[in-house]
């Protein structure tokens, strides 16, 4: 007969409420919170991350702070008091806290500060021009973000980042990375692999709660994206796109084109590029939503890549965007297997990442 | 020891929610879908229907086609997409679907197509200038849609029809249609009897899934819609009524003015009109109201018939349908009983209508 | 062992939700409906008050009246009807009702009235330029409505009132005046004490249903609504503020500055006001809010009077408005105490009323 294993799991006593046993979202990971230009030097931002209002907002030495965005005596935003130094005061009575979330001043009575009046911080960590937070229970573990080293590797005008919100559940974000088979169908000629990319079945690998998905074929000419930095603009070329899921909502893509028979597939042999997708659910139906972009080609020029991430922006926006969310109005229920979807070769790496992710959302759940 | 009755009926195995056991319509049934003028003869168009999407659109030989307006495979809508030939195919992956629902064509890897790639389909009824969508599982029988001849009897001058969408349950419309006691009350003067309808208590008869109620009287003048085409415009008139509901919602309405004293009061012998009301459901509280009218006078004048349809129109739009939609924000429920209205004769005919839809549901429902 | 007390309760026979056993609201007692001023002379108005649609209107004679503005028959609101003399007249059938809710005139068939053709009415006192209802079952209790007299007592160009309808729970507002040890920190110069309110322990009483809480204190110079109408406007003064809560939703608050060392810290010795809030719940989450000022000093001044209310109602409106309404969203829930507020000294007198006023609604509840 087997025992249970148990845990212990000390319960944050700020009342959050993240971490009941009855939230939807892996918990004890990292999720993207902003872009690192999106937290300003003064002032606070307010953002909701798995239903949970969070405050964001830098010390004078830069580093950022993220706490529950709610003052524990009466529920209001902290968001909507003002800075103290490197503290925040409450818009209401004044309890002033600081960046660790503990109450520094009550301004009331005897100025008697109450154990419990304490606002819940979360561990952040910056890295890739993004803020990642950890909102779970158990103590943060800065090795579980995966390293997007290739991101920060070359100048400035190599590398672009886009923030949209969504009105989608974010598994449908991630359906729409991990079966990249809509691209002749959904995109215009800039994407475009003229037909070539649809009739493949590719491999799929599930390792390490990552899954990782790759194509690899010929097409004439080149995507456009690419075709112009080829030395033959107008012929064919051999490409590849490279995909990887690192739980819970991060994608790695790296995408390529050469023209000799020859070269290995990948970025440091191709011209290409390295891009980061990764989303954060606000609720079950809203999903803030950020990618990354990184160039080998055409590196220093800042005209060029502000018009990369246009298109990439627009692209999504005018195109998978409004599919995602007719989507999600369509379903009108986060569980996408309840509706019976028919399935078809393409959806091997989508369904691969559901249902690992559940697996571990369930096993959390069990620890909880 | 009676044992119940059985029947076996083939769900649909496309998913979609129509036929669940809870669903509040009678479904084995004709409903109005659009009015013939409203599906284009290239495109698409999307309504719902009885809480379902519900997509329309032409082929190329002119027959309308319905089908459920969402892709099996990952929920898109139809009519986001694009039409090929008579096909439809879906803006996400490309799947293409003739008009019976079949999948006909997948992109993707070896083309293989589940059986299970299918949409459901919706036989339709074009007659009278609507077409008419039957949604319930047991099969389609065109025998019960009522006949409304006498609208195609007639030049096109003599005959218009328009469609108002309302924020209101469809028995809501209906109640106002079969209790016609209140057009003293809340339209002006040119439908008004002078307060000779109010009075009296009109004959109800209950027949083969209809009702029918019945008005005749005399007013000076006549009604305003009718006096100038008769004999005298300023002497009175005997007038009738004569409205007759087809379950579960279509209402055919006769009206005319005589001045001789010996006429059978019927359009055979009176200046009058013939009208069809019909609604559908698009939810519970959301609903899609159509009327047709054809006059037997002034039937060739092309402007008067626009006036004509624009004056019905707009006494719906401003005098009944802001009552409607008010009582519907006030009730709160679709359970007209539940809050124990105070019913006084003229209630007769909406009252029946209400009692033998819901024996008809309920039967449905115990077949189901 | 005792047995159970039981009352007799008649409960109407209007269908009228008030009364059911989960209403959240203390329900024999009186409720503002209106600003005198707000309900016209001819015309009605529509106003909900505690989940209930209210048509109020004036006799002839100028008496106000409150009816369940839903016609029994079809739940038409009568607010859309008209006036005729001192009866409503249904904008749907014409049923008319009288100012005692009983209906006088049915149109239709024989003219019959039903026995349960019946309005519920409500009974109405109007006093210190408000109208009072009483919507609960038991029989209404003028003197249960606290005696503000002060209001009426002095020239018209001393007195004041506004209103403004609230995005919050009814508690949230009563809990903002209760405890004004917020004022240094949410409103600007006109009313801060310079610190001096916080630091304060104040005394609170509870008895006969009703919670007091009373400050003192000096500050140099006086509250800047006071300070230009004491001797010497730099200098200091001694200053009180007696806050009384009666249930369930009204506060009297009375404020004073004086300069002499000796005078009792009341009205009648004091530059000061006498302010009368009170609150009634639309819903759950929307709350009529008004107030009345009367003054004692610069009485005879409309323009300073006219400056005097704006300023009170741009206060509420620009600086507690936006909090409370905030702390409504966050908290999404009425059920303060469930939050686990983290409770300082200045929260004593807003919990006693929470607490007092819960006793009373669970004593209510039992008897009902």
């Amino acid at each position: 007969m087997n025992a249970p294993e148990t845990r212990t799991i000390t319960l944050h006593p700020s009342g959050n409420p993240i971490g009941k046993p009855d939230t939807p979202y892996l918990l004890n990971t990292w999720y993207a919170a902003a872009l690192s230009t999106e937290v300003p030097t003064e002032g606070m931002m307010q953002r909701t991350l798995l239903d949970t209002s969070v405050l964001l907002y830098r010390k004078a030495d830069g580093t950022a702070v993220a706490l529950h965005d709610r003052c524990p005596h009466r529920f209001v935003p902290l968001s909507m008091g003002r800075r103290e130094g490197d503290d925040v005061v409450c818009r209401y009575h004044a309890l002033r806290f600081d960046c660790t979330g503990t109450c520094t001043h009550n301004p009331h009575g005897n100025g008697h500060i109450p154990a419990a009046a304490r606002v819940r911080s979360y561990p952040l960590l910056e890295r890739h021009g993004l803020l990642w937070i950890w909102m779970g229970e158990m103590p943060a573990d800065p090795s579980k973000l995966p390293d997007f080293g290739p991101l920060d590797d070359g100048p400035a005008t190599g590398l672009a980042h886009t923030y949209m919100p969504m009105k989608a559940h974010y598994e449908l974000i991630i359906d729409n990375v991990m079966d990249l088979s809509h691209v002749d169908h959904v995109h215009g000629e800039i994407i475009t692999t003229r037909g070539q990319l649809s009739p493949l079945i590719p491999p799929v690998k599930e390792e390490n709660d990552t899954v990782n998905v790759r194509w690899e074929w010929s097409q004439t000419p080149a995507m456009l994206i690419f075709a112009n930095f080829l030395p033959d603009p107008a012929q064919g070329a051999r490409h590849f796109l490279d995909v990887t899921w690192f739980a819970p909502a991060t994608i790695r893509l790296m995408v390529g084109a050469v023209q000799d028979g020859t070269s290995p597939l990948d970025l440091a042999h191709t011209v290409g590029q390295y891009d980061v997708h990764t989303c954060t659910p606000a609720s079950e139906g809203h999903t803030h939503y950020w990618f990354a972009t990184r160039r080998n080609h055409v590196v220093d020029d800042a005209g060029f890549n502000a018009m990369k991430i246009q298109a990439m922006h627009g692209a999504f926006v005018n195109e998978d965007g409004p599919i995602i969310e007719a989507v999600q109005r369509e379903m009108n229920t986060p569980d996408f297997f309840a509706l019976n979807p028919v399935l078809i070769s393409s959806d091997v790496a989508p369904v691969r990442v559901r249902r690992l992710l559940r697996r571990m959302i369930d096993a959390e759940r069990r620890w909880a």
